[in-house]
């Protein structure tokens, strides 16, 4: 068997804090029985209703606060207020000192990552982390990254990112050798960004045994399933997801009305309920509730704030799932594979301009 | 009346060329009795189908031109091979010479975004084109640009985009004073662009009368309809437009998926058609068939390669409300009134920093 795996968690996180990690902890410990959790929030708060999960409560550690980090904190105010003494900065400090595998936090984005790269800090060769998100495509799940971290990226930190992306498609989907494609747009002359087409050159060069470059993807491959990893900046990143969740979102709602134009439609769409489950079940965007922080001397899952317990117990599996894998030694070990290249290759570019 | 409004057409352009092209603006022709047409393409291909079309051929003039532009030219290749000489170029030279009032082609839009700057060019005082898109929302339409002219923008040209952006969504959308918002992404510490910072200082200052800023705006509200002209530089924008429409395709296919798991399935689907229809025309991108080129000594419209005749009809309507609008009037206006700040307040910028 495995060596224990603990969840370390920020219960005070998220619009609905414990009234939703708590029962969403308790549902991954039900499908996960060997997880072992560390838990930090207001004692107040959480005590009474830990007490009402008592499957939970007997394989967890529990520990006070006395800050919790606001939804609307700004990362350097979050950082100020709650460093060593908020649930969110402990559960992530948790991940530091070895008692627990992985964090998971439904707080705010920003907050979490500013307190990540604080506390954990980037893996000597490393640029800078990225959010990895999981896309549900036609083909199963993408993972795209970076999705907000940072803005803007040269060649390097996105041939990082491509490293970093793959060794999660690895450790979350299982593929041996993940399709990595780099975003770009699609008319042709325009096709210049040189950061991309650089990084795209390295991915070549470097051939890495575990990952298969595809070349560029545009916007709307993403959701076929054309890569299973998309590499982009964070701005770019960030309004692909979103745009994809708002589009999700009002086709959501246009369903929502087709349904109750009239009686007729309710009995009809009543008739062909089994195949309208199934359809939210394809649009059901919990099942790939985590951003993943990578990029960090250990693994941080960002849960969204507004999610349920369904949705935070997915988080919790995400993390699972990465955590039981190696992906930090095989990150390090594709990127140091490939630093004896990359100063011949540098020369070798600055010299054909 | 109005003066006569003509629409020059490329017959060449799109997937389907003049299959699509010719029934496409007989549609538009039935719903725009005093719409006339100057019509460019192959002889050979065009006249024995344009006299299946006699409606059109009567109000319509036609020229050969020996050369189409191919969907995967590149821009320099098509600028090359089909400069003066194809039907692409011809339909766009009718608005320069003023003989047609809008140009439309369904061509491909690197190829046709070059040859409408070396034909038209842009007015002075306009840094460079945008290409905008109608983005269907949940509260009918939005103007969403630049979908992906150029790449990277600093404060003036996004400036100019809102500018251009909200005289188009007067024209198109009947909006007196539409809202105008810069797109960004959420999280605080790097909600700070500059480029995208000063864009709204200098919308803010401007204070226009005929534009509305209401600040950033995420991808996701995008669909909300949260603004009637979101502004952005052309990578970005690109993304955004490709990322919504591939979600909405992927839903689409999980809907067909639905509707034919049973039979069951499918007599409910029967049943509530009345309402899935307006599902279907809600998410129906044909009717926003038409990126426009803005900034340019004329309009031009494309018009997606593989839609049908019915999306290039759209395309044309599209052309038709903007050319019969003020639009390259009231951008100069807007442009021309701001002009005397910019200066001062470039200085005052300058200072602070």
């Amino acid at each position: 068997m495995a060596a224990t795996v603990t969840a370390s968690l920020d219960v005070m996180g998220g619009d609905k804090g414990p009234a939703v990690v708590l029962p969403g902890a308790e549902r991954a410990l039900r499908r996960l029985p060997g997880l072992r959790f560390r838990l930090y929030g207001d004692e107040a708060v959480v005590r009474p209703l830990l007490d009402r999960h008592p499957e939970l409560r007997d394989v967890s550690t529990f520990e006070h606060c006395e800050i919790s980090v606001r939804m609307d904190d700004k990362p350097s105010q979050a950082l100020r207020r709650g460093r060593w003494r908020s649930s969110m900065w402990r559960a992530i400090d948790a991940v530091k000192s070895a008692d627990a595998t992985f964090a998971v936090s439904a707080g705010n984005t920003g907050a979490l990552m500013a307190m990540s790269k604080f506390c954990l800090r980037s893996p000597a060769g490393i640029d800078r982390p990225a959010i990895a998100g999981i896309w549900p495509t036609l083909r199963g799940e993408s993972v795209v990254l970076d999705c907000g971290a940072s803005i803007g990226a040269g060649a390097t930190t996105l041939f990082e990112f491509a490293v970093m992306g793959a060794a999660m498609a690895r450790a979350l989907h299982g593929k041996a050798k993940p399709t990595v494609g780099l975003l770009n747009i699609g008319v042709e002359e325009i096709k210049g960004l040189d950061e991309i087409k650089n990084a795209g050159q390295m991915l070549r060069d470097a051939a890495l045994p575990d990952l298969d470059y595809i070349g560029f993807v545009e916007a709307d491959d993403i959701g076929k399933g054309k890569a299973d990893v998309v590499v982009t900046e964070g701005f770019a990143g960030n309004i692909a997801l979103k745009a994809a969740e708002g589009t999700a979102r009002q086709i959501s709602s246009y369903l929502r009305e087709a349904v109750n134009t009239s009686l007729l439609a309710r009995i009809g769409f009543l008739i062909a309920s089994g195949a309208f489950r199934r359809l939210r079940q394809a649009m059901d965007t919990r099942r790939a509730n985590g951003g993943v922080f990578l990029g960090l001397n250990g693994i941080v899952i960002k849960s969204h704030g507004g999610t349920d317990a369904e949705g935070f117990a997915a988080a919790i599996e995400i993390g699972h799932s990465i955590a039981s894998s190696r992906i930090l030694d095989e990150i390090n070990a594709d990127l140091a594979a490939y630093r004896p290249l990359e100063g011949a290759l540098r020369e070798a570019k600055t010299g054909a301009m």
